[in-house]
């Protein structure tokens, strides 16, 4: 009989598994059988600045963990992490920590299978080829950016082609680019090769060129072979991990792939989905864009994950964290609140206790999860599977296709951020940008308003300023762009910067 | 009991194997089991242009196919194309052709396990650091490359932190760079680790600036680990191949890691190894770098590989074929001519046969090997197995360690392109170079002579003009450039441009 088995493949020591191929299969073979496991959201408060993770891929290990001791069959699925920052050193990782950890975290945090590295010289090569239809007379503004594998400040803006035609570029790391979007948002290399096909490569006489009009789109998928591949790792404790697709959260849509929790779906009860940064990021993204827009399952749970020591930390920005909250529980999304205590923390868990009652949250899963993993918090599961257990398949939510884009955006801003639509603002220079992506779109034969909208947007702050009283808080538009492939619209958020490429700290 | 196994782990349709590991446990373990292969190199005439290549892959492919036949353990050893080379379309694969290809070539020339993407990262990690470096006032200046996987021309030369600080730069294909250079010649991860650190980074005040001075080692062995592995695919006929590095021929050393040969010489008896482009190019590097200056082995045998139409096609060219040959049997490397049919050629048999007892070859293997692979000269072999059989371990050859670098570029002029020692030119400014490369090394604590010379050179001419009567042959001497932590000094040679950054064509 066929199964899974026949999908997977060892590469060193993770395994790697072709979803497309499993995927296809299962649609063939209604047949075969499946699961059906339930989504569990896993986000965090917006984190008081970029650097500082409240724990979420920490809270993922451990929670697949426990549950799994508790005889419910339950993975994960996490976005690759950027090698380049890693390694750089401006971030430590993202497999999780102490307890509750990866077997080998050395494997995902150091490129994996090399499938962030196929990502980039693919994108790397259709900026190539767009300069040669430059220099053959079909480009004249080449609208797709370089990317690097590593941070390098003096990337954010460069001239090529110095001495002669002096170009201005700007680089960006690999997990902001559109090819990544496209891996992400892709179910089948078919797909996967209309939408590379349907990238606005850049413009002729202010007509948009699309790739599909000048490149062989095999070059460019026979580079993604490997990279459309999950990979299958473990937690320490033995449970499996997959890792798929690394968009960042601020900038792009920072979720895994939807091939990935796809197929994780089909495999287990019970399957647990990490999302880049706040719920205002990641968690705004996979919901409004993955299920709204791209077919994704709508989560049965979310677990929000938070420090006991950010609201003290700034006080100022404590309102946040209960927004979430209620934010996923109005969206019919159980949200438990789970508390990661750091060394010398234990004596704080009545008063957190006492001030999740206060605020009327579910109670709160309260465990120092570097030190105790899931053994930690097991015992506090109770509600939480039995949640998932009651849970029926959830609906699919109204897609906003067809809502022009300010509206959209003014329904993000409200819903996600708490910020009413006559606070939306726009900063001179956004309505040229709207309107130049609207033409832009309306030559290249698509509507604005049918593409998904993308904020991006400081990882730390969801307005213009946090600390601002409730009823003056604003939300500033800055600019669109179009990413046509992948199907997005990128709007640019706040007065905060983004930071498409790091400095090396 | 401990076997190859051990160090062996599959990736995908490859198997790839930890070299360092085995070698060392052979090192151990001098009661453990293994072989001592002889070394075949496959060379070929120098190309009438870079694009058209003689067929070396594939009759390297072919030979160990037709030893095999013949009861005979043989592998292979090859360099793994530039992907970017492959994907942009600028050349057709380098895996063979025809009977004469490996069971996945897609694997090895679209990236295979990411070894080169790695290598890439690590080298532009190199870069940000020293970047890092100038902003903390360690460095004034930059003396490493940015690499890209894919050839961009514009790429050639770019102003980085433009607007700002305006720093030229220019960047090059990783199979260039100093890297590259350090994982081919490397036996160990210490190794390996050493050569970074003493890669000189730039300078500041006029003194060199090492990379050991200031970064993390292990953040660069960290992004290497799988790149060190070589990588174990088939022939279509279930030869054994391994394929490890891969720096050019002309602007490099061309030739593939040294732990992947030595590696097969304890695994096989006849160990064919590929070297890039004509015998004055990767021939040489092998010949003149691995063997006398890092302890590679001398070949037992040579086949050089031509086409039946090369010399007709440009008959003023015709005096390098046998020039190379009898340089390699003046070597005391039995060279082998093998000749590679394309289509419709089968009727020049008899009159290659006649031209090469005029021109006191050895008899010359013949064959169509695209068509009929090794079956097609198989029986050609008695004369080619005989010598190997007959071979004793070839001694060491002498290094140049030590002997002044115009000489020795002298000495090679001489021995490999066939220019006497007057008529070695110096262009303006070479000499001018020289002497700030010989104030660079002392400065670092080394000495520029006791560096292994690489010839940096057009890889489709010898000299400056190679239709000049003999007599009338130069060689000019163009610029000097330091590789001190592969231990390299690279001369530039000829008038020829170097291709460090292709164009798509």
């Amino acid at each position: 009989m066929t199964s899974i088995e026949d999908f997977t493949s060892q590469y060193g020591l993770v395994r790697k598994i072709d979803a497309f191929g499993y995927l296809d299969y299962l649609r063939e073979h209604p047949e075969a059988p499946r699961k059906h496991g339930k989504i569990v959201l896993v986000t965090a408060d917006t984190p008081l600045k970029a650097s500082r993770g409240e724990g979420k891929t920490t809270t993922t290990i451990a929670l697949i963990d426990a549950l799994r001791a508790r005889g419910i069959d339950a993975t994960a699925v996490l976005r690759q992490p950027s090698m380049g920052i890693t390694a750089a050193g401006s971030k430590g990782g993202a497999s999780g920590g102490g307890k509750a950890s990866l077997t080998h975290p050395e494997l995902i945090d150091w490129g994996l299978c090399g499938e962030m590295a196929a990502i980039a010289a693919a994108q790397n090569l259709l900026v190539s080829f767009a300069e040669k239809a430059v220099d053959e007379g079909r480009l004249d503004t080449i609208l797709v950016p370089r990317v690097s594998e590593v941070p390098s400040r003096s990337l954010r803006s460069i001239t090529v082609d110095a001495g002669k035609n002096n170009v201005a570029e700007k680089v960006v790391l690999t997990p902001t680019s559109e090819l990544m979007q496209i891996v992400v948002l892709s179910r089948s290399m078919d797909e996967l090769g209309e939408r590379v096909a349907a990238m606005i490569a850049g413009t002729k006489d202010g007509q948009p060129v699309k790739f599909g009009e000048f490149i062989d789109l095999w070059r460019i998928t026979n580079m993604l072979a490997d990279a459309v591949k999950p990979a299958l790792t473990e937690t320490v404790n033995g449970s499996p991990v997959y890792v798929h697709g690394g968009p960042f959260a601020n900038v792009s849509i920072g979720i895994p792939t939807l091939v990935s929790v796809e197929m994780a779906c089909a495999l287990h009860d019970v399957v647990v989905v990490e999302a880049g940064y706040g719920t205002d990021a990641g968690a705004q993204k996979w919901l409004d864009i993955a299920c709204r827009e791209y077919g994704a399952q709508w989560p049965s749970a979310a677990v929000v994950v938070t420090r006991a020591s950010t609201w003290r930390d700034d006080p100022e920005l404590a309102w946040r964290y209960p927004f979430h909250v209620d934010r996923l529980e109005k969206l019919d999304i159980p949200a438990f609140p789970l508390i990661n205590l750091w060394e010398g923390e234990d004596d704080q868990i009545t008063a957190l206790r006492d001030t999740a009652a206060k605020l009327e949250f579910r109670d709160p899963i309260i465990g120092n999860l570097y030190r105790d993993g899931g053994e930690g918090f097991g015992d506090q599961l109770d509600a939480f599977v039995s949640v998932l257990e009651r849970a029926s398949m959830p609906s699919a939510r109204d897609s906003h296709k067809g809502m022009p884009l300010i509206e959209n955006v003014k329904w993000v801003a409200e819903n996600a951020y708490g910020v009413p639509a006559d606070r939306v603002k726009f900063k001179d220079g956004f309505l040229d940008s709207l309107a130049a992506a609207t033409d832009l779109c309306k030559e290249a034969g698509i509507s604005l308003d049918d593409l998904a909208l993308v904020a991006v947007k400081s990882p730390a702050t969801m307005t213009d300023n946090d600390r601002a009283p409730e009823a003056e808080r604003t939300v500033t538009l800055k600019k669109v762009e179009v990413h046509a492939g992948a199907g997005l619209v990128h709007v640019n958020l706040t007065t905060s910067l983004t930071t498409p490429m790091p400095k090396i700290v």
